[in-house]
């Protein structure tokens, strides 16, 4: 085979907003997997915020992307040469794919996913991380009652649109708050939330009063900064906070942006507690058993933004940041 | 009888440090004891660092002091006369007497205490709120496990001293935070902390490292502000850190510093969850059983650091925020 790979590398650690020229795009010649490892050919891959740590430099969750790797990112595709016993030619993988077109990687490292239990990129999004990150993060660290009220920021994205289906599903109300009118009318009328808030064009803390009379129970928060400290003010006695993410500070030069009305958490017995997904890799099946139920039965819906051509990859990152991505976003490589 | 009654009285709101201006100085002839009510000589007052928030107008975890109303406090005082059945003239008693030389109250906010099994101050302190705060803080909201490594900041104050020694108790590691070499020698030498932490001197973030070896387990906040923010850098997976209060934020007028490290709880699944000691008050028996046992084994150490004479009541108040008592912080109105 003379098929070149190409790949987006980290040229350089971003300061502030992240940007092409954070990149080098290479090419090599494709790899032939050794013992035990198998050839993927990439077909969508998982744009995520947590891309924008993993360029930085110091000690996180995981350790940083370094300068000439291939870009970490999760991805669905198809083996085109295994040398591992568990996939043959023609499975699709999810995995560690990286941005770029062929991956190959050790056959332990991949899952076999079922194109026709659901289209491909559902996996990356609803029945992948995003879906995990929302369902265990909402039920083992929100541990919200029924008729409780949930709060989600970026409400209309991946993690956020989950959460607050899952939140219904158990009978509680949810409150999205996510970026624009589109947006807002998104989560509503197609998802069921009870009520969504603009940030962008309503008064958050006026907003909360009114669809949150009693104060919030829980709050699951993708964005951090001022909605955070926003919401801070209007919790519940014996509120949860759940820390996902904190969206709004990933590509600050002016330092992150501290809650200062955390003493909230004192006045109302109240905690926020972080989380990461992959504490819970030994229960991704069962949860992923039952949001496909869900999905099944019409409860929860699941939606992706696909943008086409891996050579967009800069580009197409930055609509996480810019907030222009309504559910998952995913980056489509090539067609099955 | 002819006697007249001395109090505080809050004059106006404080903007930054309180002030002798912030009270009038008032007397009153004494009211004589209706129907269930009791009148009590107060004989020592607690001061505490969060009679500064109740200074403060707006919502908090109690009602803000009314302008013109006596200052809220809790004190120890003698029985003169008692319309209640619970009591008679002589006993002594716990209960919110206000700062002011007598107090006429409803029998049934009224406590009984035994000035022979601990010194009446001791009710104020380590048998008291602050000792109550340290052990249902760190007992069931930081909930250490022996060997684990917790960390006290205000360590040489009421509830600090009592969080170390309790720490000790249950097999931990304590690592005090105070400020200046004095409070230090005292939390090692005579309380039997592990180490004590010079803030005002000692490189904090190297500091925890050196004695934080495998990171902070339980971190018990009392002081929030810059403390809080480097400690976050230093947690030990799944830490708890206890929000018990903010006493460098409590006369700030730049506004309140928000934790800019709080993402570190995400990294480390980490929780931070506040607590208002009322919460436990069906539990108080139990806890200052065992804490008196604990007294009386010579595990636990009680120090009050005694100011006489009401009228210097604002600027021992002082005293607090400039970090200059080293345990329970009571003034003394009369002798007994």
């Amino acid at each position: 085979m003379n098929i070149v790979n190409h790949q987006f590398r980290l040229a350089q650690r971003p300061v502030g907003m992240c940007q092409r020229s954070n990149w080098n795009y290479t090419e090599e010649a494709l790899r032939q997997p050794g013992d035990g490892e198998v050839l993927v050919k990439t077909l969508y891959l998982s744009l995520d915020p947590a891309m924008r740590g993993w360029m930085n430099e110091g000690k996180s969750y995981v350790p940083p992307v370094q300068i000439g790797e291939v870009m970490r990112a999760g991805g669905v595709g198809r083996v085109l040469a295994s040398r591992h016993p568990a996939f043959i030619e023609g499975d699709h993988v999810y995995g560690a794919l990286g941005i770029q077109e062929y991956a190959t990687l050790a056959g332990k490292t991949l899952t076999k996913v079922d194109a026709h239990a659901a289209a491909l990129p559902v996996y990356l999004g609803t029945l992948g991380m995003p879906g995990m990150t929302a369902y265990f993060g909402l039920l083992d660290i929100g541990a919200p009652k029924a008729g409780e009220t949930v709060v989600v920021s970026g409400a209309a994205g991946a993690v956020g649109t989950v959460v607050g289906q899952i939140a219904k599903i158990k009978g509680c109300r949810a409150i999205g708050i996510a970026g624009g009118k589109e947006k807002c009318d998104y989560i509503v009328r197609e998802l069921g939330f009870d009520a969504a808030i603009d940030y962008k064009s309503d008064d958050l803390k006026k907003a909360l009063r009114q669809h949150c009379p009693q104060g919030v129970d829980v709050y699951f928060d993708n964005v951090g900064g001022e909605i955070l400290d926003t919401v801070l003010t209007q919790l519940a006695r014996h509120a949860r906070i759940v820390i996902c993410g904190a969206i709004s500070q990933y590509n600050t030069t002016s330092g992150v942006r501290g809650p200062s009305n955390y003493m909230s958490l004192l006045v109302n017995r109240a905690k926020m507690q972080g989380m990461v997904v992959f504490d819970y890799a030994d229960r991704y099946a069962d949860a992923m058993r039952e949001m496909a139920g869900w999905m099944a039965a019409g409860k929860l819906k699941s939606r992706e933004d696909i943008v086409s051509g891996i050579e967009t990859f800069p580009e197409t990152l930055l609509k996480l940041f810019k907030g222009e991505n309504t559910g998952k976003l995913v980056l489509k490589v090539a067609e099955d």
